[in-house]
C-alpha cells in the first residue's frame, strides 16, 4: 500500500487534482504575482510560478489539497449524512472548518503566510473569487478549495519575499535569510 | 433548509454522533477530570461534564464534531478516492489534518485550552488510547475522531478552571474571570 | 498587590495608554466600521465604537496594550540590551514576534478575526499606517503598537458581524450566533 | 548597524543568552530526549544536542530567545511602568502572552511541535520545572523563558523525529520526510 509520495509525484497528484476542479498552477501564481507587486517591483511571473510549484511539493500541502478536493466532490454527490451535509453544501459562513484548513497551510510560512492569507481571504481577488462565485451554484461545492487555493498563493507569495529577501542578504555567508532555515 | 441549530439541538446531535462511535460524555469528562486534578484537590466530577456538555454547545465544537465523525465513517466505507482513502484509513503519522482540527477545537479556549490538548495528544489517556488502538483494527477508522475527543477534554478541562478562577476571583464586582468575556 | 482588575478598569487602563501613544478608540472604530461596511449597508458608527470597548474590555486583550506600549516606549528609551534592542527599534521586517502578538489578539474572535488581521496588516489603513509611518522617524518606535492596534480592530469588525449575525438568527430561541457561545 | 546575524552568530549569542539565566543546552536537550524515548528506543542524545543547537539557528527562535531573556531580566530591574509590571513580575496565571510566545516558536515545527510543547508546558519536566521553581523567589522572573526553553524543547524532540522518519524513508528518492521540505 502507498502512503509516501516521492516530491515529483506529490505535486503531479496535487496538480492534476486541482486541475479537475478548473483550477491552474497559473491562476494561483496570478494572484501571489499581484499580492507582492504591492512591495517590490519587477517581479517575474516565473518566479510565481515556481514558488507555487514548490508550495505543492510540501507533503502537508499536498495532503491538503487531495483533501479538499475530495470533500467538495463528496459533498456534490450528497455523500455526507446528517446536518453537515447541507451546511458544507451552502457554505454556510459560521461553518469556518475550510478557513482553519486554509489557515494551517499558510501557517507553513509563518506569520507572514498567515496574515497573507488574511488579505486574500477577505478580498477575494482571481480565481479565489470565481471558486466562490461557482459555489454558489446548484450542484457545485467548492467550500473547501477556495480556501486552500487562496492560502496556497498566499504562501507562495511569502516564499518570493524570502527568496527576495535571500538575493539582498548575500553578504552573510551561508546563510539563507529563510524562517525555515535548515 | 436547516442550517443553524439551537443549542439545545448542537448538544442532542454532538452527543449522539460521540455515542454512534462509542464515546460517552463521562469518557470525556472523566480525561478533564485527571488532567485538573493535578493543579486542583476536590474537583467534582459533575463539574467537568457539565464542562463538557457546554464545550459541546459551541456551534464550531459541533461543526467539528459532526464532520469528524463522518469523515471516519466515510474512510471505513472506502468513500474517498485516490491517495488520500489509504492515508487516512491508515492514519498516517505524517498526515496532520486530524490534529489540525483537534488544535482547533482546543484553540476556542485560548493558549491554555491547546497546551492541554497538546498534553492529552502525546499521552493518550483514557478514550483517546482506546480510539487510538481501535481504529488500529481492520475496518475502523477513528483517524479524525481521537484529536476531537481528545480537544474537547483539552477544552473542558480549561473551562472548569476558568470556573474555579471565577469563584476565587469574587471580590471584583461583575468579573468574571474568563477569557472569553463578553 | 493588585494583579486583576476589573472589566472596567481593564477598559480605561487600556484606553489611557493607547491615548499616551497617539491612538483614539475611534480611529480603531473607523478600521473596523470600513472593514465591516465591504459586506453589509447601514452599519451604525456607535456599534463599531462599541466593539472596540467591548473588546478592550477582555483581559488577554487589556495585557497586550499595556504590554505593547511599554515595549516600544522602552524601545525608544533604548532600554533592551543586546541586538535586540536594534531589531526592535528599527521594526526588522524578518522580527515577527508584533505580528505574532497582533495574531493572538485577533485569534480571541476566532478564524475569521485572524483572516480580518490579516487584511489589515497587509493593506495598512488609517491608524495602522499612520503607526507604521511615525514609527520610522528618529525616537519613535511603534514595532508592537502598530499590530495591536489591527488586530483590535480586526477583533472589534468581527464582534460587529456576530452581532448582526444574532439580529438576523433571532428565531432561534435563547441562541446567539456567536463562536463564544457560553 | 547589525540587524542580521549569521547562523554561527545566532547560535553563540542565543547559548549565551541562555548561559547568562543558567540555562545549558543539554539541560534543553534533556527534555527533548526523553520525549522522544516514549516512541523510538536506542536514540542518541548527541541527535538531541545537534538538534537544539539547529533549533537554536532559526532566526525566529533567535529573536525569541534573545527578547525573553531581556524582558525577564528588565522586569527583575522593574522597568515596566504600570500594572503590567507586577503582572510579568508575579508571573500571573490568567497572562498567557509567555505561553503565546512560546507556542510561536514551537509553531515553527508543525502542530506536532505545537503538541509537543503542550506535553512539556503542562507537565514542566527539567530545567522547565527548574525554571519555573526560581521565577518564585523574591528577584527572580522567569516568566518568559521558561516557556521559550520548554518549546526549545519541543521544537527539538519533533526535529529529531522527523530525522528519524527521514533514514526509514530512504527508498524514495531525493525524499525528506520532512513538513519543511523546500
Amino acid at each position: 500500500m502507498k502512503l509516501l509520495y516521492s516530491r515529483d509525484e506529490m505535486v503531479r497528484l496535487a496538480v492534476e487534482a486541482l486541475k479537475s476542479r478548473g483550477v491552474e498552477v497559473d491562476d494561483i501564481a496570478e494572484i501571489a504575482y499581484n499580492q507582492q507587486a504591492k512591495y517590490t517591483k519587477n517581479i517575474g511571473f516565473d518566479t510565481c510560478r515556481d514558488s507555487v510549484i514548490k508550495v505543492l511539493s510540501l507533503r502537508d500541502i499536498f495532503h491538503h489539497v487531495l483533501l479538499a478536493v475530495q470533500l467538495d466532490k463528496m459533498a456534490e454527490k450528497k455523500m455526507f449524512e446528517g446536518p453537515i451535509q447541507d451546511i458544507i453544501e451552502q457554505d454556510l459562513g459560521l461553518f469556518g472548518v475550510d478557513e482553519v484548513l486554509g489557515l494551517d497551510v499558510a501557517r507553513l510560512y509563518g506569520v507572514i503566510g498567515m496574515t497573507n492569507f488574511g488579505d486574500i481571504d477577505v478580498n477575494k481577488p482571481g480565481i479565489v473569487k470565481h471558486l466562490n462565485d461557482e459555489g454558489k451554484k446548484e450542484g457545485i461545492v467548492h467550500t473547501f478549495l477556495d480556501d486552500i487555493v487562496g492560502a496556497i498563493a498566499a504562501a507562495a507569495s511569502t516564499r518570493v519575499a524570502q527568496v527576495i529577501n535571500e538575493e539582498l542578504a548575500q553578504q552573510l555567508p551561508h546563510e539563507k535569510i529563510s524562517l525555515f532555515d535548515e
